[in-house]
């Protein structure tokens, strides 16, 4: 086989990179944990009728066919596909297994996605989820609104803090708030205000008038009522005040403001300056009936919101039982993806190997897996010299992987065993029973670079 | 949508299974990187000529194709597939960034694979493989052929003591050994030949040796000669003065033979009782050259082998360069699906909270969450009760869980706070900045059923 190129879309990351992910994926499980979020993970087909919504499907999804049964008539009924987002199979699962849940159900779920779209950077076809929801049988309280975020932003802040990713903002807002607003105005189709609206960011507030006017025959001034609700955006509670001085009445819109105000009062508290009350965000065609997130880096804000998430009325429902959920996925590969690309991030070494055990000749391997073997089991990570070649090689080796020890002497007698640090030539004596490495030298560190 | 049934071949875990699942992860991912194994992902699709070997496709594979390409002429050289297995994405890899690794390369790899196989217990059209491998550029010693088994078998052996899975058996053999034989006998097609003896565990010796005969047209006595060093099985090197018994003579064999004995007599020492030469392993069509590992559960040997790997001389070539190597691979799935089913394994609770905070009154959930945010910053998962029921509610939702403390009165003055172990009904005064749960409550603990 000649040498393979990538294939656009499918970004993989060297060793380097991965241990980048693997920090990060760890900082969200221990997150999601510490909050009692239970793991699961759902299989990555499901049927084509469960990826449509009302017989239509709206995303670029991949079918899979098994090859040898091509010659076969496609049977639509039992046609797989790859699920394209973490929400719809956690729907399936809810209903399927659901009798042996206990609701509120609180669950995480890491795992790829994949979607047909023409690939750029920040869209792949293939891309790491990480979502939380809690979900309830025909009831769930809206304070669950006010945690998921809380949640989000402290594993947030962990990656800022512990692995130098950028700091971000969380814009939230309320379906209800816009819809209230809407319907307070006298606006029937609320929901094609709402995606004109959605285009706030992308076209500005003089072309949303236009779309409603033009497209939606609204008055000049109900455009420009909502054009100006959208415009608001605040880091506290002021944004009600600023609402309600547009004269607008509605019961919708009182629930919206009260329950957006709460998530933003208890935010400010918990984590000052990380999230805003934000009239524009819409969420699009997306499910959504109450609160809703986007998140953005601080510093690569064209990347867009990296996660986001919302408040549904009915994830899924049987017939007999509606299943409410709050919820919000990480873009897992859409953050890491470009910051690991940009050299933004990358790790202390490419292995998670912390000391090489030189070997003296091939007679005395069996000495030098023993000395490996009495580091490893004090958890550090060392690996055997993979030939007796001379030392200066051995060292080299180590050097090309950022190993940051190698031990010398393990075939000789005892007492006489040293370790060397081979970034600073520093040698000392050293007992493969005790020895240990500075504490910022024993796991792969992510720095940003 | 009405309850959605389950999809054969395709396993689901409820959160206490996939608990234990976690929990295997993590003791191999611990065993793997402190022996220096570096964790890659690879995309989950491979280009369809990738996956066929000599333009041959030889596995169950699944195609996939954009749903909304439906239409367009299929194109051969860009249709993908999911990968069937790690080895050859990792081939990919290898050939793809080789220019960025470090040779030998020592990777592990825990991905889902996929395969159109008729489903049954212990096969599966989706499931998870850990997989380790040392790959070198040109070369790469046979110590590693010791090395593998090695980590392999201390993995299998924290599974065991840690977590309760049952202990295994490695069953080894060298593919050298066996061709050398068949050489020495005078047999041309030695790759037929041990196709039939693959059989042995099936069929039986006396079935095999008509095989030999019959199609193979071999004689008598040299099909009894195949039969009988298939028949040898010895847990230390004796195995060698049972071969020469035979009197065949062949240099390959006596290569095979020298290494075959290293790793069982390396094996014996440091993990007696856990792997036995067994000349009768094959890995039926295998692209292995020398070293075969097999690996049974003790007391589930009906399952088959769950783990498996060895040598090849070439993992890859691009033409200029050979990448040999030796892996191995766990049948995660294989493993835990079969033992999660029949309940062999669980896990103590289904959900990582250890803590459930009361709330007494919908007034005071801001200091319940202030109390849960104390236990979790000292890594106590804790979450808050979803509703200010009586506590006899609150209680039982935390019964139902397995949550095995119910902590009341962080909504009262300092100093009145108390948690209840609600297995044993104790209630005792605590401090949220200061309380620790017993060690063996902190985190879910798999036990076996």
């Amino acid at each position: 086989m000649s040498r393979p190129k990538p294939i656009s879309g499918y970004p993989e990351f060297l060793p380097s990179g991965r241990i980048v992910e693997q920090q990060v994926l760890d900082i969200l499980r221990e997150t999601f944990e510490l909050h009692g979020f239970a793991s699961i993970e759902t299989r990555a087909m499901e049927p084509l009728e469960v990826l449509s919504r009302k017989g239509e499907i709206t995303k670029e999804i991949f079918t899979v066919r098994r090859l040898h049964a091509e010659a076969e008539e496609p049977n639509a009924a039992d046609q797989l596909a790859l699920h394209f987002d973490l929400t719809v199979p956690f729907a399936r699962y809810v209903l399927e297994h659901g009798g042996h849940l206990a609701f509120p159900f609180r669950r995480y779920q890491m795992q790829k996605v994949w979607r047909g779209e023409r690939p750029q950077e920040g869209r792949y076809r293939e891309f790491l989820q990480a979502d939380i929801d809690i979900v309830g049988a025909e009831n769930l309280a809206t304070h669950h609104d006010v945690e998921i975020p809380l949640v989000a932003l402290e594993a947030f802040e962990r990656l800022h803090t512990e692995l130098g990713l950028p700091p971000v903002v969380m814009h939230v807002n309320n379906r209800k708030l816009l819809q209230g607003f809407y319907e307070g105005l006298g606006i029937t189709d609320t929901a094609a205000a709402l995606q004109r609206v959605d285009k706030y960011d992308k076209i500005g507030g003089p072309a949303v008038a236009e779309l409603l006017t033009g497209e939606l025959r609204l008055t000049d001034e109900v455009a420009a009522q909502c054009v100006a609700i959208a415009g608001i955006c605040t880091a506290d509670t002021s944004f009600v005040d600023q609402v309600r001085a547009l004269g607008v009445e509605n019961p919708l819109l009182d629930e919206g403001l009260a329950e957006l105000a709460e998530v933003v009062r208890v935010a400010q508290e918990a984590v000052p300056g990380r999230l805003v009350a934000d009239l524009k965000i819409a969420r699009g065609l997306d499910y959504y009936t109450g609160t809703v997130y986007e998140t953005e880096l601080v510093g690569h804000e064209k990347m867009g919101s990296v996660a986001s998430g919302g408040r549904y009325d009915s994830l899924a429902s049987d017939g007999k039982v509606t299943y409410p959920g709050v919820g919000y996925s990480f873009g897992v590969t859409r953050i890491l993806a470009p910051l690991l690309n940009r050299g933004t991030l990358t790790a202390t070494r490419s292995v998670p190997t912390c000391v090489l055990v030189a070997v003296d000749s091939e007679d005395t391997r069996a000495a030098a897996i023993s000395t490996a073997q009495r580091l490893r089991a004090r958890g550090i990570s060392a690996e055997v010299a993979p030939k007796a070649d001379r030392f200066g090689k051995q060292i080299k080796y180590a050097d090309r992987r950022g190993i940051p020890f190698v031990w010398f002497g393990s075939g000789a007698d005892a007492g006489t065993e040293q370790v060397k640090d081979i970034r600073s030539g520093d040698q000392v004596d050293a007992d493969p029973n005790s020895w240990l490495p500075p504490a910022e030298d024993l796991h792969a560190r992510v720095v940003s670079g």
